[in-house]
């Protein structure tokens, strides 16, 4: 089972018949994202979801697990409702579809059922672009939906895995999250987005993760939840600008890549930014596909 | 159990008693290829396995699962039978050794179980070499075939893993075939061989695998098989074609090593080439243990 | 569940409470190591866990397997009793706590179960540092003691994932041993302590460990083993010569390592060393830390 | 957990709110059966299936596998895409809803990714009566779906797994399939149901299932299709025959039974029937209770 | 290994040493009870337990998961906590000891892992008997745990078997817990027991289990827990009156083994009972056994 | 996948085309016996595989664990390896073929891959008899062996599961070994053989096999291994008279069936017998047919 690395090289006007990125029926993209956790996904493309559903594109986000031991206080199938309702507040923010995964949180394994599971997901989407953390991360959960991802990165265009669901005719591509580890290799960025048009959207859509951020999530405590109206505000607040601080540094850190896409001035000026890796399991698109897959860059 | 390690770092006077390349009792090279696919190991280590052969040594190309989602059309326990078919055919052709395991295509998982069974193969053709796929490539089964064959490299030392099988008292090489993928390292190789006395025998072989490269395998479509009989041996043609190219581009990509053990002059006329890269998990040889594995350089 | 990561870049100072590596209550230090073998953790660990015990700090050496395939001639629970009782000894001549878990050797997976084991060691030894085998390695043991223990690396501090073991409110510091392998990428110390004060204490230690050893463990032979009381003492002194040049060699290796913490003079005298490589995916300690964590320096 | 049994042995009227069937919204039954291969529902429940549907009662039929090794010369995807359509066809005549879910055939195992999928089916269709085959039967499949089945029985009600979907506030009747084993017990009919009326659509129904019945299934052969086009009109009537045989013998094996619900007069009477048995594990309706479940005994 | 089956057959004064019931140093009897939840061995055994322990007999109560989906409205890790409080209190009040394995509710299987904590629990307690479920039960988790028993009964006196935990020299009694399943067989009282003397402890211990009785557990609702403190008291009543009730049920249902132990005129007198089946399993024992390991019966 | 049992029940003369034993080409039976441990399969049918044997029929003993933990005092490989060997011998002198598999005792599961050993097993010797213990018996390797076997009773004919084997045309007739248990149904024989003219044989396979009877296996102990010769050999006639008379009571337990196929005359002067109960699972044979496949009643 060679053809598509034998396509990839050699054969490419044989046998590879549509290279364009395959636009759904209405000629919208697609795009699904794979998170480990209901909040993952938003953090790490809610901007970029953002700006795509603006334009009509299709953008679903998938919980991987249900986040049911992500809190110090609550735990089991009530966290896994509540979070599954916070996420789907803030896809409603966002624009975008939401999904949250009944798999318990850090027991993700790469499984041939999850394999199957995240292979459907992909095709029912009929995903032009598929986005997940990488396969080395600080959280279990986070590396095994790396893998799961992977693994399931050349089945989608495989006939008969799945022959439930209709298969790819093109393969997508695949995107990494950032992330801070440097081995074996330091996440390195394919593409950037200036997500200033989106940003007060997207601290929305975190804000109503409130689990998570508010409460302080797995690592939270007590402590962290004044009972003070006027200190509740402040810490809503101080939440808020730590995550505006971070998408400030994402855009320093991308800042050559911003360049590359938007010319060095407009880039000079972006001040809040997400950007993406692309896996060489997937598609490789040139910088000019990678243009049309998002279509932000001439505006 | 360090004493490996400890003995490769350490001792190796005291614990190693055979260093040179455990040939069995004809005093011939035995060889075990393993691939994901019937037609990985074809592909990759075809011209080698054939030149091998030629001169009386032992190899054998085993393919880990059965194929059996390998096609646009066809699929299940018919295309596994009509693939292993197809790889006895070739390997006929090769003048080696075929197998294929009845495991899912699409379905390899590193299994302990699976370890088991590569750590028997292993030991029971006696191998001084072994070949597989790298655990990082674009399909989940190449990458999972790597993982096992990682996963037996010192087991087929140790006397009571597979107590049932005589264990091996030397540790075989290791050797990957290359792909494309950068990280986390690029292949590089440590040993590349000229195959331009054997191209058109490989040639044959890959023709053989028709279901694959005529037919396109998982990736074709009906649209790639003419009835008309001028244009299929057109397509024929061009697959061959494509191949011949392929290897080329081998040749030109590992010119530096072919230079190494060829010498510069000879290398620069090598049309067609194979290279592999040591495993770090098996025995390092020397240059001079590869040219005694590699028996093809002086002549 | 991003809230770790979030924290480690953005919120420091609200989110985490205690930075300062968490002493039990006697204020003493409390390291956990884990090795895949009985003979791993005190080949690595052995010197600086003497050093750490004689203060007066809490060790534990665990051993993921019990060995049991670990000998030429004997297999089985047997020899599984055998090296529990070997590394008992090791283990109070170097005055640490022992374990070792009965998982058959050669056999480990990265399953929950075991997850949740090792997750719960971690936490009832309320460790300050987490010592494994890096995740690539020549035994497929070692390699996934290493996923283990990375995939507990977050964990331990969850509150609900295994509810029933209170879970560790700072993150320890997890450290790699080193090996030699260089894909994906090489050992990296980044502390390094002198063991010359404790060497004939860690190489008695080893002595114990006879079956390994002395014997040769796996890939030994009833010729390593001789009849002749003077040829048993000349043995047991190559092997003893062989290990105190391996940690001459290691001294060697980490030399520039040793000189950051020791001074370039007082490092040149190192006759015998270990050395250690900080883990992403646990907390992040600063030389000042890991002086803290390793107090030896000033002495 | 014990409150169940609790309740149905002594707080009856404390703990248990709604008796009666629990009828959706529409005031309709809603029946869920489940076979293990495309066939299985629809020979041993085709009957009373059709005479629900025909009064607007809700039936689905689920294939746990997708029937994918069950020819003499398909198999595979291509097979399982075959059965899918063959089961819809069927379905359709019977009036009933269909479904088969993407697992190989003759590897169906009890796991809990299975049991939360059967979980999950019959609260979606808030099932007031669900039909399996016993967990005890000559077919591997058809005993792993009886015990998936069983695995179910109660979790349905267990409102925290499978947080992600509505549990049923009251335990359907499981009801179980004739067979013709002995051991450990035989097959008891709890209830029967003249199919008198709807015998033609059965047969009907089954004769679409052309793969299995017509040409034979796993243990068939291409002896058993006639090119000759008399001939093949033949094979259809010796199977719909054979098939319209295997209802009288129901008829005559469960007359007792029939006689209990439809008066031995009118039970004398009935040529075709089906009969099921009441399992142990879910609701124990009363004769009354079964009279609302099937009504159709007053007709 | 057939050599027990042997030796009960035709050896017994040769292999078998000791028969009489293995009592620990102390002269008394050791026994340990599994139940699938915190509740179950307490609503089974409880009364026998705790008239074991009032005569200095040392009894084990362990539910095999931790119970974290048991309730309507609490779940995950705090409900796991909360009941194994529950269960410490009860088993206090019983006077016995107590266990929870973190098993998650609902998802116990048979496997490996399982099989040897069990083993390992019955040998540490030096078990003289041991009780479980059947394996036919409503409840998946009560199914499995009876499996999980019985795989054990054997194991326990392997001595290679868990090599880490020393074995047992005689095999204990395994006695299975009332139900009221007719399929395959109905259980069958061996022993029945009067809990006359300790119903009131029986019904405090029960009390204790809060979440369970009084809040209705997994099929509880609000609507069972008044805010009016009369009421409150009204529904403790109730739950304790259907408690009494069910054990009146059982020395109706056991009379007659009553009689068997009791003779006919106590038998007649006793109100309360529980009751116990030996399993094929474990040790045969013979009436005269059972009333040495059942000391209750001539007081 | 109904058409086995249809054909069984209707369709007979249409589907099913060869209802005679198979023979193999020789004209001769082939029979393969399945039993946890290497001595099980001897235990049961030691007798009757003599019989058969003499005749020149193929009879097949085959242990499904390696037996490893099976001994007081050895375990492991160097256990696995000296069971081997015994069986090997004692099968040697009942003229039978031996084979051992390479799973560990006391850990066998009824996995898909060790149902698909089982199936090739059964396919490759083209069985006309299975042998199996029944699924239910003390030690849970018979168990889960008894399963195994019947989840490949039916698959052994299904062309597409393990395609890489021929499948069989015919179902062989499945029979399980005779034991003790009662539930849920105690063992029936359907046929009974006298091993009166085998009884010394028989013995004289079972005293090589040493570490199991001689030494007691897994519960005996030193004590039973006397130093001194004379005793030695009154061990070995304690041994062997201790079966003597285990076969004797198996001849009085089947008397009866003994009488269905020797007349009652004949029948009351057997000495040893072995009997079996047909597994309803596979052929369901007449007594005619079985006459055929124990062609013994009438020399």
């Amino acid at each position: 089972m060679r053809t598509t690395s034998l396509s990839s090289f050699l054969f490419t006007t044989l046998f590879v018949t549509a290279s364009a990125p395959a636009a759904d029926d209405d000629g919208k993209l697609r795009i699904i994202c794979f998170g480990a956790h209901p909040d993952d996904c938003e953090l790490q493309a809610g901007g970029v979801g953002a700006l795509w559903s603006a334009r009509g594109h299709h953008v679903k986000l998938v919980s991987v697990t249900n986040g049911d031991i992500g809190h110090w206080r609550d735990a089991g199938g009530p966290l896994a409702r509540r979070r599954k309702a916070e996420a789907a507040k803030a896809d409603e923010i966002l624009g975008v579809t939401s999904e949250v995964l009944d798999i318990h949180d850090g027991e993700l394994l790469p499984t041939l059922e999850n394999r199957r599971t995240i292979t459907r997901l992909i095709r029912e989407w009929k995903a032009d672009i598929v986005m997940s953390p990488r396969p080395n991360d600080y959280h279990p959960d986070h590396r095994y939906t790396g893998v799961l991802v992977q693994d399931a990165a050349y089945m989608v265009t495989v006939p008969f895995f799945c022959p439930d669901v209709p298969y790819l005719t093109h393969n997508p591509v695949f995107l990494y999250y950032p992330d801070q580890f440097e081995k074996p290799n330091p996440f390195m960025p394919d593409v950037a987005v200036s997500i200033d048009s989106v940003i007060e959207k997207k601290l929305d859509a975190l804000d109503a993760l409130e689990s998570q951020f508010y409460e302080g999530g797995a690592n939270g405590s007590a402590e962290l939840l004044p009972s003070d109206p006027a200190k509740q505000q402040e810490r809503h607040r101080a939440v808020r600008d730590g995550f505006a601080h971070r998408y400030q540094s994402q855009a320093q850190r991308f800042r050559a890549k911003l360049a590359d896409f938007y010319g060095s001035d407009k880039a000079a000026g972006i001040k809040y930014a997400e950007g993406f890796e692309v896996c060489e399991y997937g598609r490789h698109p040139s910088q000019d596909e990678l243009k049309k897959l998002f279509p932000f860059f001439g505006e």
